[in-house]
């Protein structure tokens, strides 16, 4: 499925100024070394925080030395995620210095190797792990370690997009509570990737999902293709405002517990559903709006208000933990069992893809950049 | 410390109608049995749900038979707490069947045994564990197993009210993250009875407290008198509705913990001056308002809401396990370590001390009434 995509890099708006290129990475060392080096990189980098739209550019950098322990690897593919605008907009509570290229998951090819390197080799398909920052870029070099290794029997698409949103839902499903065959979640935002997720991971493990959805044009249609992919149960969020929410169920248990992307009503809809003694986790809050809850529901119904942040589980070795269960989220990729929709862009298109990205076009799928 | 306090009963508006009174509790079997009996029993009773000073009644109970098992206690003393009101007016969760003799804690004396009882003794103190409706009235007839012999050498109004309050205190400061010395928590309420306790058991255990009050006329007395029991900091809210809050903190460590007792604004400085990964547990909810967080608080800093009640950890084997607690309590009182205000009221002045519990009389210490 690996798609051809236009590689030459047209002048746009994102192109580079005459400041001198050497200097906008500050952190990586560039040089034109006489040992072995990386192809130049174009890459999409800011130079200072604000709206995407107004602050990325898309500039030529030079070659950069390729150490002892040092692998090049050539990008193939790497989403456009709402923490990477958050992150440009310097909302996002780890502030990358700047100037930076920007993107923070993806996927490449190895291109070439120093000579300490024993684990990778040339054509090997990596992922950087943990994720970091800079992947919008034809070309990366860092160390052998900082790389993880993947099958290539997937489309490059999951492989760049694997680390952020499959994982999360995976870490959440399994973090918090024991889930067992037979209990069921709830959520909001079920139509996210994340949601999409939640209830393909969920299904395989014998568990129900109760999913919210926004009330639009075009509700039922979403209803049913949220089914397809395994829901049990989807509700707008309209069809709950009633007393008795719980009859809605039907011969569903009650769920332990719910995943909350949204904020307000919303997620106060998710506390109805949820059990007593359960527990609602918040990983986003697209309604920007606070949760709210009653002094009984803590008290009296016991319920547990936690919050998950795939960040903090990247720090130390914790991105080693989660190398298998990348694997495994692949292995189900492979497998035709999780899929969720996405975009393919050239990266010749990148202004475009960050517009709809954005929302500046209205809903639209993931935006992945191919390189 | 053992008062002497008027035990005749005079006819007040709580006075026994003409209704017989045999009648009133369905599920206690008082007879006048050829056995052993206990003696009437004068008791606060409620046969419908609603406000307390319009619902309940001092009425004179017949004798009950007392069976092998079966302990006779003499009521000594038992306090109106909020939740005492709250299960008379029928908005508590358990709601309990009327007609009830009101009460839940209390402390008393043994006066009589059945055949078959061989750990306590006429004369013994005991505590009903775990606590039940009931306490409100002269003579107790319940099983050996449902009474807690404790030791005598405390003030009779402690080993009264030892089992709600103090131990909601001892068992959230152990239950939901490990404290040890050098740590802090923040509370709102610091005033309450548990907030009072938290105070000394933290300080106990090496940890410092910082305490949230009302603003009110008299909160500088309040504050000097709360630092007194042991308090570190103690702002009032307005004090608090600052930027850097934390710097409020001085050399006093982030808290972990925190502990809520009332809800709205006050909650949201509790969860402001918590550290990254923190903890706040609501156990009240005085102003009636709910508690609101933003999604980066979740997501980002990381807090965990949590709710405690402590009849939840009274079922089962629950009220076994908080026996040694219980006795460890009371010998933090025996040892002038742990001491909160309280005021004894004999039986015959029950209408003012529940006029005084239900807040009709401005702020006042807890009631104590003595049998």
């Amino acid at each position: 499925m690996q798609m051809t995509y236009l590689r030459s890099f047209r002048a746009s708006r994102y192109c580079a100024s005459q400041r001198p290129l050497s200097c906008i990475l500050s952190n990586t060392i560039r040089a034109f070394a006489a040992a072995a080096s990386s192809p130049p990189s174009k890459a999409v980098v800011y130079e200072q925080h604000g709206s995407p739209d107004g602050v990325v550019r898309v500039v030529d950098l030079p070659s950069v030395e390729i150490k002892e322990n040092d692998v090049c690897v050539r990008m193939m593919a790497s989403p456009i995620n709402p923490s990477d605008i958050n992150r440009i907009e310097g909302v996002y509570p780890v502030r990358p210095q700047v100037p930076a290229v920007a993107g923070y998951e993806g996927v490449g090819e190895v291109h070439s190797v120093g000579p300490a390197v024993n684990r990778l080799a040339v054509g090997d398909w990596v992922i950087p792990s943990p994720p970091s920052s800079g992947t919008w870029q034809t070309y990366m070099v860092k160390e052998e370690s900082a790389w993880h290794k993947i099958c290539k029997e997937v489309p490059m698409e999951y492989a760049a997009t694997i680390t952020v949103n499959p994982l999360t839902a995976l870490r959440m499903l399994g973090d918090f509570v024991k889930l067992t065959s037979g209990d069921s979640i709830v959520q909001n935002g079920a139509t996210s990737i994340v949601g999409q997720c939640i209830i393909q991971l969920a299904k395989i493990n014998g568990v129900s999902s109760i999913n919210i959805i926004r009330d639009r044009p075009g509700s039922e249609e979403v209803k049913e293709k949220t089914k397809k992919l395994g829901a049990d149960l989807v509700y707008t969020e309209s069809q709950l405002s009633m007393k008795n929410i719980k009859s809605l169920l039907a011969d569903i248990p009650e769920p332990h517990i719910g995943f909350n992307c949204v904020g307000g009503d919303s997620a106060s809809l998710v506390l109805k559903l949820l059990r007593q003694g359960g527990t609602m986790v918040t990983y986003g809050g697209m309604s920007k709006k606070p949760i709210t809850m009653s002094t009984s529901s803590f008290i009296f119904k016991d319920l547990a208000l936690r919050g998950f942040w795939l960040q903090k589980l990247m720090t130390g070795d914790g991105a080693i933990a989660c190398r298998p269960m990348i694997d495994y989220l692949l292995s189900l990729v492979r497998r035709g069992e999780l899929k969720y929709e996405m975009e393919a862009v050239p990266f010749s298109d990148f202004s475009t893809a960050l517009d709809k990205a954005m929302g500046k076009l209205g809903s639209q799928p993931k935006q992945v950049i191919i390189f």
